[in-house]
């Protein structure tokens, strides 16, 4: 059993090119004893966008807060509060926060080899 | 690329020995191609639980809205909106919803081979 608030796992600035007022935290994580899979939770900022990038490995998507883009291949959808997205092994992404006062939080959850 | 939202997801009663006003929501599964992993999001409604188990998978939890308790092993622990939670393999965990007016909402991913 482990157990975590997103309102105090700590909260870093991640230093990957392409990034833009992005923020990160990790819930739940292979050194916290996870089987198979991690959760890290990204914060947007206003005006902010993760990398257009592309690895290996799959995402699974909440919006916990806000609204956003996410682009994926060729085309871009609105996603929010509420919504769920999962993102396939190599598949081209970004998630952009749309807003101009609200942040965009989201659980990004991914293999343990990972996080 | 696959998107779902928790208002349009298909919403069940699952039939569970133990469990009691419970619902259940698939929104990424194996169905969905999922390459890992699913997430199953569970509505407890006032006085409800799940049923107190054990299985050979984990869980990875993460609380929308309300908030309860959860027995794991020996303890209790109290969960609310914004709590991350990790059931380890075959240890007996139950949920119950411990508010008298609000549903507590949870996202409850597990391996993809059981769901």
């Amino acid at each position: 059993m482990h157990l975590s608030s997103l309102a105090k796992a700590k909260k870093t600035k991640p230093d990957m090119e392409g990034a833009k007022n992005i923020y990160k935290q990790i819930p739940i994580s292979k050194t916290d004893g996870t089987p198979a899979y991690s959760f890290r939770v990204f914060t947007i900022e206003p005006g902010g966008h993760t990398p257009h990038h592309t690895h290996p490995f799959e995402h699974l998507n909440y919006i916990i807060e806000g609204h956003g883009m996410v682009k994926a291949q060729d085309a871009e959808y609105e996603i929010k509060k509420g919504d769920f997205a999962m993102i396939l092994p190599n598949e081209p992404h970004q998630y952009r926060n749309t807003s101009e006062s609200k942040p965009l939080i989201m659980i990004c959850a991914v293999p343990k080899e990972y996080e």
